[in-house]
């Protein structure tokens, strides 16, 4: 066996590695690369995943993975090399299912429709992406086909962001999180505004930076085997354990844009860092699902990162940089106004609160296109007339209304957006059960101290990298399979100390 | 043929595509990845190489080069088909030659031997590093072999850098040179010597950078297809003919450093960038030679950037910038610190006058290393003596003796030297001829216009890659074969009007 493995492992290694490359060309691409590097560079990445695939799909991986399993049958479920031959046989069906021209054709269609896309929106023109998302549809459907045997055209999907979850999975989960978001967004629409002007002063770029860093690195973000550098769309891109890289985005005049999605991005780098170093260069060596990685940005972004413990600890220091705009505002002003809830047209820049109702009417569109009861044409009234039922506000124009998310214009329709709110309601349930093994830890928070709630994680979620499934961490991690409770408990607890509720 | 000729490029284009990621990977090695990072992308680069190599040796690219031989040679020799398919063939050549395992066993030999000079030149052991070069000396050997029916064992090694020159062509011109070099050498280090304090100021770095941009953007660099970023050891390199970037080292205790590297490597960044965009992704999209790639980097970081007229309108500017420093030091002072010449240990610090003499001796030893005349073990006295012999310095140790260059400590012994001396040879050659075309050239320096001069380099060398063999180039350029007399006529007419010659 160990000789077969041997040569599993070095055949996944080398898969891994141009998988790395290609994302150092990305990581390149979309922060120091001059504007006349781009035609090559499409050309370059293209192969660089191509070669990946080909070899990903090449018969001998099945060979070596059916003359291991057998005998990886016979070794304990939590066994490391067990664990690689799940993963691998995993990863195996999943891209010999799809035939190579169908991905070179998808991906070029997504390639042409994401250049569409970004002049599209600006211009606020969805009838120029229209064609394109048909195509998309239609795609993502021969998608979903490749696995037969499905529930719902859109499981397929959703399992490969987030292996095992299913339509009929989700759709309680979410019902019963909007049941609960519906009302609660409702009764504090129906309060006073909160005043959040102290965070639109002018906030100088590098002053910014280097706050952001100088929290991480007490997360315990390492940047011994990580960087931050400035990009237009912020990211996170691992090339190995040991080389973990966040990009952020800076407004001048928005203290809140660098600062929180440095967080966030923040959480994904210490997951990818902190996976088993025994792990290097194996497919095993990633986050579990798009939901579980998701659960670790939100974690650091918004549990530890808007609350008022953090802010006790750092909010002083926050004054000391920026003494001109901050010296005259109360931590209890800076702490509502950075936790202002508010309904608004754009995801990514919404509250805690409100942010899920954004993501589960994109999951429900996403069913509507692929089950044929939504026409791609009347996607932008329809996406109209559920946020102002969702979020009671209208979008004026599609730029900020359907066009917004490069999603759709770029990738799947199916699967691309369920992740995120699996992240939010993972994150209670962790935070949870961190607490409730360690109950120092909102103390220790507030001496900006992170230690033992970086230890949980990492012990109990980032370490096994893919090891074992989305469900069966979560059970070992909490004790309880997904439950929204956790996370409403959270949102509640926080939003009646800033809100009458 | 033309069915054949696109398969053959598209081939050649994934082979040139996986150099160009391996030279992103290794940008990125030099310039921002942390320190955790080593590990993985030492592998990714040996297997980004490993898979380049393997498709350039591809049996399928000898059939479609036998295939298309015989209509190519139909056609005219400028032809860009027929050039492509005669570089294509070299290349091919060049590397079936050479077992794979013979590659992948020098290349771990190289790196195994790099680590251990990298600890071995600060400790000033060259105990530690003997029995690598040995290894070393063996495999450049073997190497050689591959080729049979060579005059001379380097002349393969040279080869490979320099096409078509050998040995006996290089005995007499550099023969030649030497006669000259050592008594104007001689003459210049009985006189007074040059005060270069002025140099040694305090420059800040960021200020030095800036100044150095300024300059090689009006060379002609293109900034929209390059960068400039900090390293430890400046060098060039190209992702595409729209991404060529450099690098550069700052000391701010002395203002040539990053000037002149800056110079320097946007010398060999423009003769990249100024290849024939037709040429894009393919085989012919590089340098003619190392000679003929260093006569660039020496012709704008030397024949311009040295020169009286050139500093005629910068020194002003530089003035205003270190103020400081600089206001009370006179054009005439400046121009001659930077120009002063002085007998030293350091090839890479060594002034115009000295520097061919560094080179030659290095030669002269690679050449009796590989006949056997000069053990490995003998090589620091030999080093030493000659050094006394030449230079009239004799190095106190190693570190700053046969140890400082890395050449021969992370590569071939053979063929890694003579590229710059003939840099030197042919740009007083390619200056000169631009002048005779364009007498206007000076005035224009002198005015900090560079559109004629580099307009010529571009037309006559950049342009056409690798179309022609160095010869054909220099040729085609100048009218003559090399030869050292445009370059001696330059030093003397140079150095005698800043010493009494």
């Amino acid at each position: 066996m160990q000789k077969t493995l041997k040569e599993l492992k070095l055949r996944l290694s080398e898969i891994k590695d141009l998988e790395a490359a290609a994302a150092v060309l990305g990581w390149d691409l979309a922060t120091y690369m001059p504007p006349g590097g781009a035609p090559a560079r499409g050309r370059q990445i293209a192969l660089l995943s191509r070669l990946g695939h080909e070899r990903l799909t090449d018969p001998e991986i099945g060979r070596l993975l059916e003359k291991l399993e057998p005998e990886s049958d016979k070794l304990p479920y939590d066994d490391d090399d067990a664990a690689l031959i799940r993963v691998a046989r995993r990863d195996f069906e999943k891209a010999v299912k799809v035939p190579p021209e169908f991905v070179a054709e998808f991906n070029a269609h997504s390639a042409a429709a994401y250049q569409v896309w970004t002049t599209a929106r600006p211009a606020n023109d969805f009838q120029a992406v229209e064609a394109n998302l048909e195509k998309t549809l239609e795609y993502s459907r021969r998608l979903a086909e490749f696995f037969p045997g499905y529930d719902h055209i859109a499981d397929p999907l959703i399992d490969f962001a987030d292996q095992g979850t299913t339509v009929e999975t989700l759709r309680p989960l979410f019902s019963e999180l909007r049941t609960a978001l519906v009302p609660l967004v409702q009764s504090i629409s129906e309060q006073a505004p909160v005043d959040d002007s102290c965070l639109k002063a002018h906030f100088p770029e590098s002053e910014q930076r280097a706050f952001g860093k100088r929290i991480i690195e007490r997360f315990g973000y390492d940047f011994e085997r990580g960087r931050e550098d400035k990009t237009h769309h912020p990211f996170m891109t691992s090339f190995s354990i040991g080389d973990v890289r966040i990009t952020t985005r800076v407004k001048e005049n928005d203290l809140t844009e660098a600062l929180f999605s440095t967080l966030h991005e923040a959480g994904h780098g210490m997951y990818e860092q902190g996976i088993n170093p025994e792990y290097e260069g194996l497919p095993i060596a990633d986050g579990a699902s798009s939901g579980v990685h998701e659960s670790q940005s939100r974690l650091w972004e918004n549990f530890v990162g808007r609350s008022r413990g953090f802010w006790t600890f750092f909010y002083p220091q926050l004054q000391e940089v920026f003494s001109e705009q901050l010296s005259e505002i109360s931590l209890d002003t800076f702490y509502r106004a950075i936790n202002k809830v508010e309904r608004s047209l754009i995801r990514t820049d919404a509250d805690e609160v409100t942010y899920n109702l954004h993501v589960m009417l994109r999951f429900d569109f996403e069913l509507d296109l692929l089950e044929g009861r939504l026409a791609v044409k009347d996607l932008p009234a329809a996406w109209n007339a559920r946020y102002k039922e969702d979020l009671g506000v209208e979008p004026p124009d599609d730029k900020d209304g359907v066009l917004q998310d490069v999603h759709w214009y770029a990738g799947v329709i199916g699967g691309s957006f369920q992740g995120y709110t699996l992240g939010n309601v993972l994150c209670g349930q962790f935070f949870e059960a961190a607490l409730q093994a360690h109950p120092e830890i909102p103390d220790e928070i507030a001496k900006g101290t992170y230690e033992t709630l970086h230890g949980w994680m990492k012990e109990n979620i980032y370490h096994h990298g893919r090891k074992f499934t989305p469900a069966e961490l979560v059970e070992r991690a909490t004790g309880i399979a997904i439950n929204v409770e956790p996370y409403l408990r959270y949102l509640q607890t926080k939003f009646s100390d800033l809100y009458t509720l």
